[in-house]
């Protein structure tokens, strides 16, 4: 019977499948959670999932009850009717799963006074009359200067299409939102004014919704950055946009159909009006900065690697499709350089590290990581090629943080323990467990500072084409494949650490310091918040100095983002900080190679110019 | 047998159909130019036609291969397959139509110098390095302000969203167009910077394409405003999009797409290309502007009539629809109140009737008439409801100035001598034909200053319900109806001339001043331009004072926008006049109703406060 490879997106699962086992099967066997309420019948319709590469069987009839020939044609299915016929990659929309993935909208509280960009302002007028039948916008104009001492000068466009009855209808009392002299949105008084932050990561989104008055997030929810059809990495997403325009713009509007959708979660759990948010302010690397504007992406992605744009921007949400107030504004931070966006200058902002004493570093640890070392009131700034391996990417059982990945792992003597995302059965083994499990095998001499997986220890077997540690056997999976370390796994963790300790390695020696003068490490991201950080030091990630120095700052893109939204100092200081940062491409560092090859070793140690010390 | 009345619109023209002609029967009887290249055998297609109003007989096979079934819902036919069923009103599209209506594209020619609001700048940069990654934006801000000593700092988003590529492809040099420290357009390098001037007419559009660094006409070019298909003036339009928010829409949609298709045009004439437009005026009357601004228009028809917005506005083209340079404004002239509108602001800045020495009235006659009196620096500005006679409306055998229409008339004893439009054989009589009619008619006795026709006359005979004068016997037209003037036609004209006179009485009454005082009157639009004044002051349309008074000014208002096109001075007078202007609600005034009566009389005469005195 032949054996195909089918992945399932967007958890990152992926495993094999027999020619006669339908998808939900293989999916249940490999303990991902599709949802099934009439157990395979193919009669509930819970099971959609769509094709997004490779072939399947032809659809069956009840599936051709449930789609359109266009949705068919689209690649929707049900995973029950549906049996491989190639190696392929699925998604699985939320709808369908029993369980959610985790999303990281949590972090740093902010602590910034509200100084925001849109101020509300009660109007109470009088209406217009045979004896002064001055126009409405003229009339509001006039009273709200007058009334509030303003220098109002403008109207936007969509709200003077409104304001005629919505005077009339609230019987000319309303509320006015104001920013910087244009009267940008209108509501009955009293209205709340809401501002929207947003953290658009090339594989998760993280939006808040916050009292603009206050600063309080009112709420907060996560989902996939729907992109991920189109490649998991900024690299294959930009190649799709650059071979075809049409690919571009749906790009754009799939990402704006998301962050709308999440507006209106957001709304939803409040019981707000869309209406109600005059402010947003959106981060993200700067790929993904420029497709969520529709910027062009090609020069981004060939030498000399330049941004479409760099300075912060104010742009109407309607011109990038976004349903909010209908004046509001997109404000987005600065952006550093073609692979450094305004995601870490939000980062620099939400740790204040952009101001701090002493040496720093802050670290956003992702498929990219940006690392800055911030001395003497100077910023320098590298960025990493660490890879989705963090993402569960290239390893065996990785996958992403959903429920069943395990988490934490310990190893004491030949005894194994481990935690797993929402204490589900384990199903596979995200970035965070990859690394303790690689430290702890380090530890027990399992693996070697070189990297090699040695056959000391009862745990390690020889696997098809390779040693491997079976982290949970077959015997404890009830007869479900062992979930296993690979050497090949070792391996790959070895080229993503590197490349994040290179990039410390390199802004130290161009400063002039080394590891023991860093005074504090901020550590924010998804991954960076879970990964613990002694077993970072272990791999040799990070370097060897006291724990306490370390700070996990959660999703600071996101509080940066919030900081923004909230304070137009923040905002000033967001350009202050992206105009006082040095880029520094690291490929063309003296002494790259030879870091990036002693980076790779396990252990603890420092390096200088290329050599390696071990510490005790 | 059965006969109906049949409107084809948008000439105006109405007549009488049998139940067994077919409409293009009808057409051609009426001498109206409906394209029949097959000869009615329904096989051309060129007949195309949209019942808009009542019930016609069921398609033919030949209808139903043409037309889909969307289209036949519409109301799409072919005149030669269809018969009336009731009294309908028809849409001939232009392309069906042999002849074409004169649209007045021509005026004042203008004397400004160009001040234009958007500036063009030649650059050459050196583009992006490994060692200068500066982004593409940013790049093209600072040398547009270190070569031209500028400071600019804002980029259109959609001029961002093409820069990229562009400068790529255009090797690094380009045109950038400036507008307000704003970068609203790329082109290559050497490019034309053009702008579009439009005067957005109840009935008509006039469009001019203009060199902003000169000021020169390139070209232009005159439609019909397709609103037309819901309602002849101004109230049933709104009525329309009062009613439903959708027809609303609508009207801006079809206003716009018109405008496009003119923007097409006029580039195709030049060949230019639509993105060589950075700059447009649109100016039209109060409901006009907001309908093309998709603004409401409720409260523009209840008491107390106010516009939704009066001042200038610069709105983002693409906010409108409208397909120009990527980040070009469309700027609107200031209206003055719910009745007088930005077209009579353009009308007084191009007459330079506005700051004109001694007493002046300026005259835009339309199916609403607006009249100023600009006296020791005062304006004083009256709405009249002169009504659609003058388009041909509720007259017999009216029509608009269409090729064939009846346009002058001499009455030498019993004969009569006329010239029409085009020089093509007579089909209706228009505007300008009518109130020379009805001055010989007065002037040979025909009819008494009272309006009453008398039968002293060898052409007057009763008609089926009045008395009619024969202005082209039925022995004339080979067979086909005797074109006519009856006694109702008479009665139509003294309404609507009468409404204009009283609006210029009650503007000297109300200054203190006589006719005699008055040193010049200008009148615009395109009735007022065609029409004999002589003839109009014969019928006391307008008051007697010497002909070399008068001054014909053709469309004034779509020279007034062209001058805000060109300069910026200009837009800064057209804010001047607005704010100088007091309205005067016509039917408030003092003496109103006398002075209505005594205004409808024919004849020379004075009228102080509502005492008719005649002049000899």
């Amino acid at each position: 019977m032949t054996v195909y490879i089918v992945y399932f997106e967007p958890v990152g699962r992926k495993g094999e499948c027999r020619a006669n086992q339908s998808l939900l099967d293989c999916a249940h066997r490999l303990g991902m959670g599709i949802a099934s309420l009439c157990g395979g019948q193919g009669t509930c319709h819970s099971c959609k999932i769509q094709l997004l590469s490779g072939t399947v069987s032809a659809p069956t009839g009840n599936e051709r009850e449930v789609f359109s020939s266009e949705e068919l044609k689209d690649g929707w299915r049900l995973a029950c009717q549906t049996y491989p016929a190639s190696d392929c990659k699925l998604n699985v929309p939320s709808e369908s799963m029993t369980t959610t993935q985790r999303t990281q909208v949590e972090g740093l509280e902010i602590t910034v006074a509200p100084e925001p960009p849109v101020q509300a302002y009660h109007l109470k007028l009088a209406g217009p009359s045979l004896s002064n039948p001055q126009a409405d916008a003229e009339h509001l104009l006039q009273e709200l200067n007058h009334q509030h001492h303003l220098h109002c000068n403008r109207v936007d466009i969509d709200v003077m299409r409104l304001l005629s009855p919505q005077l009339r209808s609230w019987k000319w009392q309303c509320q006015t939102s104001v920013r910087d002299n244009e009267v940008i949105a209108l509501g009955p008084w009293p209205s709340r004014q809401l501002g929207l932050a947003v953290d658009l990561g090339t594989t998760k989104i993280a939006s808040y919704l916050i009292d603009l008055s206050d600063g309080r997030t009112l709420a907060s929810k996560g989902d996939m950055n729907p992109q991920i059809r189109y490649g998991e990495d900024i690299i294959s997403r930009i190649s799709s946009a650059i071979k075809s325009p049409k690919k571009g713009v749906q790009l754009q509007q799939i990402t704006v159909e998301a962050l709308n959708q999440l507006v209106a979660d957001l709304c939803a759990d409040i019981h707000a009006n869309t209406e109600e948010i005059v402010e947003a302010v959106v981060v993200g690397n700067t790929a993904m900065h420029h497709l969520f504007l529709g910027l062009p992406v090609r020069q981004l992605a060939l030498s000399p690697f330049v941004p479409a744009v760099t300075s912060a921007l104010d742009i109407k949400a309607r011109d990038l499709g976004l349903h909010i107030a209908a004046g509001a504004y997109v404000h987005l931070l600065p952006n550093i350089a073609g692979f450094v966006g305004a995601d870490h200058v939000a980062m620099l902002l939400a740790t204040d590290a952009w101001q701090a004493e002493g040496i720093t570093l802050a670290l956003d640890i992702g498929t990219n990581t940006e690392v800055s070392l911030i001395a003497g009131g100077k910023i320098t700034t590298v960025s990493c090629a660490s890879g989705p391996a963090f993402e569960g990417y290239h390893i065996k059982h990785g996958m992403r943080a959903a429920s069943g990945a395990i988490e934490r792992v310990q190893l004491a003597d030949d005894n194994i323990q481990y935690q797993t995302v929402d204490k589900a059965p384990p199903v596979g083994i995200c970035g965070s467990g990859i690394l303790d499990a690689i430290a702890q095998l380090y530890l027990a001499g399992v693996i070697n500072e070189g990297g090699r997986m040695l056959q000391s220890h009862p745990r390690v077997r020889n696997g098809q084409k390779q040693r491997e540690f079976v982290l949970i056997g077959d015997e404890e999976r009830s007869g479900q494949p062992a979930i296993v370390i690979t050497q090949q796994d070792v391996r790959e963790l070895q080229l993503a650490k590197s490349a994040i300790r290179t990039g410390i390695q390199v802004l130290l020696d161009t400063g002039g310091y080394s590891e023991d003068e860093i005074s504090q490490v901020a550590i924010a991201g998804a991954f960076g918040t879970y990964i613990d950080v002694s077993s970072a030091i272990t791999t040799g990630m990070l370097p060897a100095i006291p724990l306490n120095r370390f700070q996990q700052v959660g999703n600071a893109a996101g509080m940066g983002a919030k900081m923004a939204l909230i304070s137009l100092s923040k905002r000033a200081d967001g350009a202050a900080v992206a105009s006082r940062v040095r880029y520094i491409e690291l490929a063309s560092a003296p002494d790259f190679t030879q870091t990036f090859v002693q980076a790779g070793y396990l252990g603890r140690y420092r390096i200088r110019h290329g050599n390696r010390e071990k510490i005790d």
